[in-house]
């Protein structure tokens, strides 16, 4: 049982200076190092919202997580998964909890829900509750997996906090979607604890167009 | 406890006139009928694979179905899909148990599986046992929900068994790689059940279409 | 020679309702008419950028217009094209010009041009110029033609300023992206032209979710 | 005036091996390297068009073609494009011209045309014709520019034979789609001569997945 699974990065092509020649063959144009012209055309680019030149590179991540994370990952269309797959394989014996200090209650209305901590004692048996119950449910999948039953069927009795993992290959400009959406005070805290591990890994690999976005208040171009 | 949601048509644009006009664009022609000279163009496209002209239509889906039945559908990134959602809407009692007939075991190796059906005595008791951890779980979740913890984290103690509904909209292209792919002997049987519905209504809709499509090996164009 | 084609609505699968319902999917409520709550709703929809419940929907135009006007058209990929094909048919005498008020000038630099109007004098023999070419072309073309080059070869000798035709499907979704970036002071005046018609058809057939468009600053959910 | 601008590879993050990881993630499984057995899982997932592992890597491409050539390219809305721009440049005097042995009259009908050579004289003077067009338009379009007509309506009196450039990011498996459609003998010849450079670089980056493409019938998995 634990919070969190992995996000690693596998592979990408990315970088600052993509954006900045794709942008300029409109002018015929094209450089070999980022000035700071280059850094302005980028900031022009995100605050117009020109978009396109942000698509032209491209992370590809491996991600562990639980699969009601994995549920609002793959609402997001631009971009590829491919994922583990319960029909061909064994689950393994591995399902989310949340940490105590995530444990939560939800105040306010639809459209404008907040969310506020529980009290420790109840941050605590609900841990165990919730461990209760996947622990309940790998063992009635592996009672079914041992009387014969046919895998696809039988992970139909595990519970959406089972862990999955799959891989990610999007390029920036739908990264910024991701991240404005899913590392945002109205994301389910559970997936904003991967954002954020995204993010880390999108301002390493494109600075400038990171800073950018910030600056520019976050919003995807 | 049931084996099966529903397919409901809400909306549809969609002829088999469209595909013709839409492919005769590039003569500069149209037609008002649907004559003989009209359907061969149709099996010609088919056949041939071009597949644009049979996008310029759309069907509107309501659709309700197990989680794991719905995961594997919102795979399909052509389209466009809105979701029942547990983090807003306290989930009902209603959860997938197979019909006794569709209990099965799994023969077969890695892209080669077969499945077998099981005696009538362990498809009885593998229905008794799902049902039961849908109770426990639906159990455990209304007392997490009484005891006041956010809809969104209680929900994580629930089966991908549990039904959920959504709208899907799609053009008849992406349809035809949606059934070819899903009411076909290597998909889920519990998918199939549904892709026969939406299949249906698709031949209801597009006759020629379908024939055309049939007729070539129900290989998407 | 004339400066404007036309657009067409061939068909559609448009109201404001559907938007409606597939947003309420997510409480598993729908609703039978367009009451005060569900215009409240759109606009909530349309104020949040929550984009998905736009899609659900579609329209499929008709349209004639210069090729270098469908360039820019055709960029927009979330949506379906079947286009008159100058490699099958024979091209017809049939060229964009421009209206005498809409020859202009450019002033400003990249990032921030304005475009003036020219003199009366100018405009009219800018006019017979651009005639002027359009015809030489068309002979030209036509003697590639009666020579017997294939049709693929002979066209290109043939300005951009030629009219083509086709087909597109599109949501609303995409058809509000469309307009906010080609119905706007930014645009290339001439396919503005032809995204103001799309525009007042766009409003025709979904009036509440235009008005919210409209009044959230024209953004695309 | 020349046949043939350039297809030039700017970056990429393509290999066999992600492949081959991104599909065996579906049991939890990866590998380091590229053994007999991976070989043969990508001529499975091949064979069998499983087609989501070919998309987890990208190809930068920055390519030069006629406006005709490019006008094709751009209908593939699976990837990212950014070109040059005559609204905002001046378009340099540098148009397409067949070669001789590419000058070509058509027999056939629609659907199954053939493309059979001229006489050499006849293709002499076609490039003749070609070329005198050219710098007959292109001289039309300066003398509209020093007349202070606008780039962006000045430019329509220029042919599709002018060249352009572009940026397109794509992935290998919509690569593969567009050379089954572009590298074949029903495309316009003038498309083939660049789908043949992209496929010699896409046979350098991923050739195990080349050659089982080609095993299988050069069709799209």
């Amino acid at each position: 049982m634990s919070e969190f699974g992995f996000v690693r990065l596998d592979g990408s092509m990315a970088n600052d200076l993509s954006v900045v020649n794709s942008a300029r063959v409109s002018f015929a144009q094209s450089s070999e190092e980022l000035d700071e012209k280059a850094k302005g055309l980028i900031n022009f680019l995100m605050r117009e919202r020109h978009g396109t030149p942000f698509e032209h590179n491209a992370f590809r991540f491996h991600i562990k997580c639980p699969l009601f994370v994995a549920r609002e990952w793959f609402r997001h269309r631009i971009g590829s998964f491919n994922e583990f797959s319960a029909r061909y394989s064994l689950v393994e014996d591995d399902f989310f909890a949340p940490a105590k200090e995530h444990v939560r209650t939800q105040a306010g209305k639809p459209g404008a829900y907040m969310f506020e901590p529980v009290s420790e004692e109840i941050a605590e048996n609900t841990i165990l509750d919730i461990e209760e119950v996947n622990a309940y449910c790998y063992e009635a999948y592996q009672k079914l997996i041992d009387k014969g039953i046919a895998k696809e069927l039988a992970r139909t009795v595990l519970p959406v906090s089972m862990y999955t993992q799959f891989y990610w290959t999007v390029n920036a400009r739908a990264l910024m979607n991701f991240l404005s959406l899913r590392n945002h005070q109205t994301a389910q805290l559970d997936i904003r604890l991967y954002a954020e591990k995204v993010e880390e890994i999108f301002q390493e690999q494109m600075p400038v167009t990171y800073q950018s976005w910030v600056a520019n208040g976050r919003v995807s171009p």
